[in-house]
C-alpha cells in the first residue's frame, strides 16, 4: 500500500459506491405501482435502466450523438423502457419527477457518517458522470457532505475519459497522487490511475442485487481497500 | 420586491461579500512584521493588492494575456507589491504562504450563522471570480457551509462577463429567476440582473475600511435589500 500522508482530496464515484440506485428506484417504483395501479417489476426495470447508461454515454463520447447531460440520457432511456413494460398511463410532469429519482438516490447506511468524518480531515468532492444539477439535488436530498461537485459535466467528457479525472487535481490545484478516488468499480479506479490519482477500493456487493455472483477483483492493485466508509475513515486516521 | 417564492439556489459574491479580506490580510501581514522584523503598512498593502485584482482580469477579459487564474494574478500582483513596499526577505515557500491568504480569508461575523439558516431552504453556492482550489480551501478553513463551487475558473470567464452568470443556472438545471445573486457590490448585482437572475443587496460597509464614505446605491433595483446573512434569512422565510 502507498504512504497516504499527502492526501488531501478524495474524490468518490457516486451511482453504486455512495448511493443505493438499484434500491432507491425499487422502493419509489413500488410506490407508484401503488399510485397508478401498475404491474411494473421495479427491480428488472431498474437493472434495464442503468443498463442503457452505458451504451448511451458512449455514443456520446464517440460524438454520434452532441453532448448530453446525464439528466437527458436517462430521460432518453426512460421514455424507451415505459414503452417496453407497457406503461402509458403517466403524464408528462410524472415522467419528469420519475426521471428526477436519480435526484433522490440514498445512500448506503455507511456512507454519510463515513463522510462526515472524512470531511473533517479531507476535501471531499464528487468525481462523476452525473450532471451537476442532479449531484446538487441529491447531496441536498440525502445529507452527503460535499465541498466540490466534480461532474463529467464540467469538462463534457465521461468517465473513463482522462479528462474527466484530471479535472479533479487541477480544479483544486493539487499533484495528481494528493487526490484519491473512492470507487467500488475497479475500471473507474484504473482509469483514474493511469492520470496519477491514488485508488481508494470500496466493494458494494449489493449494488446488482442480492442474488449476484460478482468478479473478483484483485485488490492489491489498490491503495486502499475499505469495506466501506467507516472503515475507510478509519484507515484514513480521522 | 418581486416574489421570491421561486427561488431555488441562492449564489453569493464572495471577496468583501461573504468574507473580509482586508481585516484578514492586515491580521496575517501584521504577524508576518513580527516573526520577520517587517515594517509594512498592511492596510495600505491590502487595498494596493486588491486594487490591482480589477486592471489585470481585463487584461485576460482582453486576451491581452491567457488565461490565469485567480491566485496566479494575485502573485503577479503580489510579486510586485513586495518590490514597491521594499520587502525582500522573504524565500520562495513564504511568498507562496503569503499568496495563499486569500485561502484563509475570515467571513463577516452573520456569515456563517445566516448561511447555515438558508442552507436549510436553498442551494448555496459561490459566485465568485475565485479559482476552485481558492474557494474550496477557503471554505474548509472558515466553515463556509457551500453546496455547489460555482468559479469563473469554471467558464474562463471573470465576472461581470455573462458567461459567469449563466452558468449558475444552466449548471444547476434551473431558469434564471429561479437564483439569485447575493452581493455587496452593485455593479456585480447588475450583470447578473441582465441574463435574468434576481439580486439581493448586502452592504458591506467595512469592506474598504473603517473610514470610507460610499457611493449611495439605489435599492429599489434590487429584488431584496438585507442587513446581513441573518436579515437575509429573515426575509427569505427560512
Amino acid at each position: 500500500m502507498t504512504t497516504t500522508t499527502e492526501i488531501r482530496a478524495l474524490v468518490f464515484d457516486v451511482f453504486g459506491t455512495v448511493v443505493d440506485y438499484r434500491g432507491t428506484i425499487i422502493r419509489e417504483g413500488k410506490q407508484l405501482n401503488r399510485e397508478k395501479g401498475l404491474l411494473v417489476d421495479w427491480a428488472a426495470f431498474a437493472d434495464a435502466w442503468r443498463g442503457q447508461y452505458r451504451p448511451n454515454m458512449e455514443r456520446v463520447m464517440k460524438q454520434e450523438l452532441p453532448w448530453i447531460h446525464l439528466d437527458g440520457l436517462h430521460r432518453m432511456a426512460l421514455d424507451e423502457l415505459l414503452k417496453k413494460f407497457g406503461v402509458t398511463s403517466l403524464s408528462e410532469d410524472e415522467k419528469a419527477h420519475l426521471n428526477k429519482v436519480w435526484h433522490r438516490l440514498q445512500p448506503w447506511s455507511d456512507a454519510v457518517p463515513g463522510l462526515t468524518r472524512l470531511k473533517q480531515r479531507y476535501i471531499l468532492g464528487t468525481l462523476s458522470n452525473g450532471n451537476v444539477g442532479l449531484l446538487v439535488d441529491m447531496a441536498k436530498f440525502s445529507n452527503l457532505p460535499w465541498d466540490v461537485i466534480f461532474s463529467a459535466e464540467l469538462v463534457k467528457a465521461y468517465k473513463p475519459d482522462p479528462h474527466a479525472y484530471q479535472m479533479a487535481y487541477e480544479l483544486l490545484g493539487l499533484q495528481p497522487q494528493q487526490v484519491m478516488l473512492v470507487a467500488a468499480h475497479a475500471e473507474d479506479l484504473h482509469a483514474a490511475q493511469k492520470v496519477g490519482l491514488r485508488a481508494g477500493f470500496v466493494p458494494r456487493p449489493l449494488e446488482y442485487g442480492p442474488n449476484k455472483t460478482l468478479d473478483p477483483i484483485p485488490e492489491s492493485a489498490f491503495d486502499i481497500v475499505a469495506s466501506d466508509f467507516e472503515d475507510l475513515a478509519r484507515q484514513l486516521e480521522v
